[in-house]
C-alpha cells in the first residue's frame, strides 16, 4: 500500500522513492518583504505540504548583494544579474516578486520565451500588461499564476477560476486595499480627519512615504481589473477603470453617514449591468468610496482587512475574508502557486509527454490558463444608476429645501430623504440621499445647482450601495 | 493568435477546433435536490466556463422513473440501474449525489474499480469510508472530489488543498450547519425556546422530519472530520470526533450569554494542542455548542449560512462565507469538482499518455489526489483546555457563592466571574464562567457539586471560546 503514496513523506521511506528525487528548481527575483517571506517557507517545509520538499530555491535574483537582510541565504544562490535567472536553462519556475512595472514586465516575458513557468504578486503589471504576459504565455505553453497580485494571503484568483467556475458571476465588490481601509476604520474609530490619520498610518509603516497609488485608488483599480478579467472571461482595459480615492472624505461624512446608518469604504466593484443582461452587455469596473449599510456583509471588515463579495448564479454571495497585505499573508499566496506548478510539472514529467494540440500547439490546463482574447466592454460612469449622498451648504433660508428637491426632480432624480444636519453663521448644513439615479442625471442636477444663489457650497458627492 | 485559445467558445469558431469535439461523459446517480441542480448547470453552459460546453451527461439514475420531477430530461437517459451506470465503458466521471450510505459506498468503489472518476456530495460516506475509497482511488489513479461535502458552495475543499497547501495549519473553526445555525439564530433573535423553533423550521423545510444528524451534531462532525484530514495530513477515526448537539441550549442560556457579551453557536473545530506542539501531536477535533464573544468573526454569521475560519502560519486567518445548503450552491460545488476533473482529462488526452511511476503505479496530481496513509492521533476530551460556562440553581442562602468557588478551586479550576442572574422562590440562579481549565478538572468540579445540598439543579454546562 505504500507505494501509493508517492507524495507524503511521511508514509514513505526514501528507498521506496524514485520519485522523490525530482525537483523543481525556483528562480527568484527579488528579496524584499515578500522574497523574504517566500524564501522562508521555501527553506521550511516541516510540517507543510511534502510536496516542498521537491522545491528548491536555485538562485536569488537582488539589486544589491551587500544589503543587510532578515534571511541568510547561501551567497552563491545571490546574483544581482536577473537575466541570468530566467534565462537560466535549470530554473523550472521564475518566480517574480520585485515589483514594480520595469525590469518585471521584460523579465517575465524573458523567462516565458525560455518555456519557464512564472508565479508573480506583481498587480500593476498583470493589470497593464497582462494582455502580452498571457498571449506569450500561451504560445510557449507555460502557466502564469497570481494568487499573491490580489488580496494577499487571500484565495481568490484561484477560486475564481476553479471553484466557482461553474456560475454565472453577477458582480464582485471587495475591499482590496488595506492601507485606505485602515485609514477609514481609523477615522470612523476615532473621528479623525483623513490627513491626521495618514500621517499617523505613515510613521506606522502601514501607508507608503507616496501613499498616491492606494489613497487615490489606483492599487484597487489594478486588482478589480483582474479579478473582472477572470471573472466576466475576458480583458480589460486599465484606463476604462473608473476610480476616484478617498483623499476628500472628512470626518463630518463619516459622522453623518454614521448618523445615518452607513460606514464609508473604497469599494472596488466589477458588476454585469442587470443580472439578465446578455453575457456580453457592457460591465460596471469601477473604485470610489462607496456608504454601506452597516449591516451589509463587507461593513464590519476593518484595520488592513481586505474581503471579496462574490455574487454568481447558481451559488448566490460568498465571501472571502483575511490579510489583504504583509509578508507571510502574501507569501503564503507565493508559494501555493509554486506549489500549483510544481504539481503539474510532477504529474506531466511522469506522463513523459506535453499536452499539445494536433498542430504542436501547447495546451494548458483550461482553468489554471488564462486565454482571454477579447476585451470586455465597460460602461462609462454616467451610465451607472446608483444612490448617491451629497452633502451641501447652503444659505439658512425658508424654501432652500424646495429649490434642492425641485431642481433634483427637473433631473429625474428622486430623492429618499432631505435632512438639515447642522445649523451655524446663519448657513444650514443639509444631507441628500437620492433613490436608483442614472448618474449622467444626477451630475447635470449638481451642475444646476451650483449655479444657485443660496449655495455656499457642494462639501461632498458620495455614492451609496 | 486565435488557436491559442482552445477553451473559449467566444473567440473560436467551430472550424479551428479539433479539440473542441472532446466531450467528457458524466454518469449521474441520484436526480434529488442536488442531483437536479447539477442537471440544470450542465443542460445550461452559456455564460458560465466554456469548457462546461465539453461535459454531457450521459446516463441518470435515479430509483423511480416515473416520479414528478422539476426538470426536463430526455428519458433514454434515465435508468434505475445503478450498477450499469457506473460499468459503462462511456462514462467518464460518475457524479455521486444519491446521499446515504449505501448503495453510495458500493457504488463510488465499483466505478473507482472501472477506472473512473468520482464527484460527491456525500459528507456522511467519505467520513465514514474515505480511507477504503481513497485507497482505491489512488490505486486505481483517479480522482475523487468532493467540495460540496462541506459547507455546500462555499469553496473551502480545494482552496485548503491547494490555495492554502503551503501553510502549517493550526485551527479550522467553522459554522458548518445550516440547520441548527438556523434555529440558534432564531432563538437569539426571538427569545424563543429550542422546541419551538425547531417545529417552525421544520415546517418551513429548514430542518428534517427527523432532525436528529442536524441537532445532534453528527452531520457537523462529519464535516469537521473530512477538513480536519486535509488540513493535518492524516485519516481521522470519526468515532474519536467528541460530539455535542443543540438539544439542550434554553432560550435562558442565550439570554445570559447575551448580557455577558456572547452569543452562542454550533461550532466544528480542529486545532493542534498548541502552536509549537510537534506536526504529530494530537489534535483537538470536536463539535459542541460554544459561547462566542459578539466581536468574534464567527458570531456575527447567521441564519442558514456557513462560514469557516482557518488559522495558518504564515496566512494568519482566512474566513470562507457564503450559503452552507441548498440545490444550487451546492450544484455549484459539484460542477466545479467535475470541470477541473474534465480539465485534468482534457491535458492528459492531449499528452497521449498516463502519469506513472517508474514501477506502473498510476501518480495523480499530489495536491489534488488524497494519499494520507496515517491516522492523526485525536485527544480525548478530558484533555481539553477551555473556559466553561455554567448554570446552576441554588438554595438561595448566605454563602453559596463561597462555597461554588471553594469547591471549583479545589479542583484547580479558576474562575472568571461568578454572577447571580436571578432570584424566585427561593432559589438563586448563578453562571459562573472559568478560565481556561482542563476538562477534566472542571467535571470532577461538578460532580463534587452535585452532592451539595444546597443544590437544585447543574442547568446547563456550555464551552466558551
Amino acid at each position: 500500500m505504500r507505494k501509493f503514496c508517492p507524495e507524503c513523506s511521511q508514509a514513505f521511506s526514501p528507498a521506496d522513492s524514485g520519485v522523490k528525487t525530482v525537483v523543481f528548481k525556483v528562480g527568484l527575483l527579488g528579496l524584499g518583504t515578500v522574497g523574504t517571506g517566500t524564501a522562508e517557507i521555501l527553506l521550511n517545509p516541516a510540517g507543510r505540504h511534502p510536496l516542498l520538499q521537491e522545491i528548491k530555491i536555485h538562485r536569488v535574483g537582488l539589486r544589491q548583494l551587500d544589503k543587510p537582510r532578515q534571511i541568510q541565504l547561501p551567497a552563491d544562490l545571490l546574483t544581482t544579474d536577473l537575466e541570468a535567472i530566467v534565462t537560466d536553462p535549470e530554473v523550472d519556475i521564475v518566480v517574480e516578486v520585485m515589483g514594480g512595472l520595469e525590469p518585471a514586465r521584460s523579465l517575465m516575458l524573458q523567462a516565458i520565451a525560455q518555456g519557464k513557468h512564472v508565479v508573480t504578486a506583481n498587480k500593476a503589471a498583470i493589470a497593464r500588461y497582462g494582455d502580452e504576459i498571457f498571449t506569450a504565455a500561451n504560445a510557449a505553453g507555460v502557466y502564469v499564476l497570481l494568487e499573491a497580485a490580489v488580496a494577499g494571503g487571500i484565495p481568490v484568483i484561484e477560486p475564481l477560476k476553479q471553484s466557482l467556475c461553474a456560475n454565472r458571476i453577477q458582480a464582485i465588490t471587495g475591499i482590496i486595499n488595506g492601507t485606505t481601509n485602515y485609514i477609514l476604520s481609523r477615522m470612523q474609530a476615532e473621528g479623525s480627519d483623513f490627513e491626521q490619520v495618514l500621517a499617523d498610518a505613515q510613521a506606522l509603516g502601514y501607508a507608503e512615504a507616496d501613499p498616491t497609488a492606494d489613497v487615490d485608488g489606483l492599487d484597487a483599480a489594478d486588482k478589480i481589473a483582474i479579478l473582472a478579467s477572470l471573472a466576466f472571461g475576458g480583458r480589460i482595459k486599465l484606463p476604462e477603470v473608473y476610480c476616484e480615492g478617498i483623499g476628500k472624505i472628512s470626518a463630518a461624512d463619516i459622522a453623518y453617514a454614521e448618523r445615518l446608518g452607513f460606514v464609508i469604504k473604497l469599494l472596488a466593484t466589477a458588476r454585469r449591468a442587470a443580472i439578465d443582461a446578455p453575457a456580453d452587455a457592457p460591465l460596471q469596473v469601477r473604485v470610489h468610496p462607496t456608504l454601506l449599510p452597516k449591516t451589509h456583509p463587507l461593513a464590519s471588515v476593518n484595520g488592513v482587512y481586505n474581503a471579496i463579495l462574490i455574487e454568481g448564479d447558481p451559488i448566490g454571495e460568498v465571501m472571502f475574508f483575511g490579510p489583504g497585505a504583509g509578508a507571510g499573508p502574501t507569501a503564503s499566496a507565493v508559494v501555493a502557486d509554486i506549489l500549483n506548478v510544481a504539481a503539474i510539472l510532477k504529474v506531466g514529467r511522469a506522463a513523459g509527454s506535453t499536452a499539445a494540440l494536433p498542430d504542436g500547439t501547447p495546451l494548458l490546463d483550461p482553468l489554471l490558463a488564462c486565454s482571454h482574447q477579447s476585451y470586455c466592454e465597460i460602461a462609462p460612469i454616467e451610465a451607472l444608476v446608483t444612490r448617491f449622498y451629497v452633502r451641501f451648504l447652503v444659505k439658512d433660508s425658508p424654501g432652500v429645501i424646495g429649490k434642492l428637491g425641485s431642481c433634483f426632480g427637473e433631473h429625474q432624480v428622486s430623492l429618499e430623504s432631505v435632512v438639515q444636519i447642522g445649523r451655524r453663521d446663519q448657513m444650514a448644513e443639509i444631507v441628500v440621499i437620492t433613490h436608483d439615479v442614472r448618474e449622467a442625471n444626477f451630475r447635470q442636477a449638481l451642475a444646476a445647482i451650483e449655479q444657485f444663489d443660496l449655495l455656499r457650497q457642494i462639501s461632498s458627492v458620495l455614492r451609496v450601495l
